[in-house]
């Protein structure tokens, strides 16, 4: 398979490269690094890098920014961060991508596990988490020429503890190569409409 | 009470007056009508609105407008509208109100079962219910002075079957007495964090 990753450079990307590429023609995607440069924020450089690299058969992002603070301090601007970026820019893969992949091809976003679970700072990210399973779960009755969609919502990485750790108090980790395991789960499969909750 | 109704003249807000009214003095507040003119979109306006009618107990919203579709014919503008009035409309509501309600008082949101129960067209409304619910759940955990959030998810309403039945061939539907009745018990219970689904 051609699969294109947006975020390659991320700790879940890396996982997922690791996973994937001994058996698929990996092409890499990111705002500063990658084959390809693109900002998922803006639908034309979205819909360019599609034409760059041509018809794929899967698309994975493991990409997005989200501001994480106070809710007491939070703004409309603060909240519209994580709207522009992880949400919409990875709903922008899939409006731009539906007209282009192949037929049967497949779209693996990142959601996390405070869609459901939130912690404190978190309601931005819970907000965009959430958002991006409703839309997948949505999108998945609506794409033709059988293509599917799925979501990857991990908890925690294991590999995160380090800096975020004191956020997640309690919170089971998981490593990053479990996660990257709901990727090829989601592109070497035939399931649509999932949601992958990946616990430790 | 003392309770801000936000689209008291929508089907569901004027079944919520109907429960509320009997027990609470209801200040209404709207687009084009209420006691007070409010665009949830702007921000300032949210601001303006609560600095007009003073302290409240309660914040109600049964307003929001989400956009419709095909998501083949889907944009990122078209997915904006919902993000920007039904989703970020009420969250601002959140927001600015969080820092001038009376200590104890609540908010209560509308979101819908399109959030976990897609249908075609529905996929910036299944994006929109479900980033709400998210904020909620997360929005409650840090909400200080013993103010309180909730969402009320409606299946279609009975009401709106007239015009909205062929999108929700199968659903059951409820009256909007039944939803009224959520809101009730998000304002005049104790819970927090909570989300409604009221089915049919």
């Amino acid at each position: 398979m051609k699969i294109l990753l947006i975020g390659a450079n991320g700790t879940i990307g890396q996982a997922i490269t690791q996973e994937l590429a001994p058996r698929h023609d990996i092409i890499t995607a990111g705002r500063n690094s990658g084959d390809v440069r693109v900002d998922l924020k803006d639908f034309s450089s979205v819909q360019a890098m599609y034409a760059q690299v041509g018809a794929v058969d899967a698309v994975i992002s493991a990409a997005g920014n989200v501001h994480f603070g106070a809710l007491a301090e939070m703004t409309p601007e603060l909240m519209g961060i994580g709207l522009a970026d992880k949400l919409m820019g990875q709903i922008n893969l899939v409006l731009a991508g539906q007209h282009v992949l192949n037929d049967g091809g497949s779209f693996t976003l990142t959601s996390g596990i405070l869609s459901h679970d939130p912690i404190v700072y978190g309601s931005s990210a819970s907000m965009v988490n959430a958002g991006i399973d409703g839309f997948v779960i949505s999108a998945a009755i609506e794409l033709t020429r059988s293509l599917r969609i799925n979501a990857v919502s991990p908890t925690v990485l294991t590999e995160s503890l380090a800096s975020y750790g004191p956020f997640f108090r309690g919170f089971e980790s998981v490593a990053a190569t479990k996660v990257a395991r709901a990727f090829s789960k989601s592109v070497e499969g035939k399931q649509t409409g999932q949601v992958y909750r990946v616990t430790g």
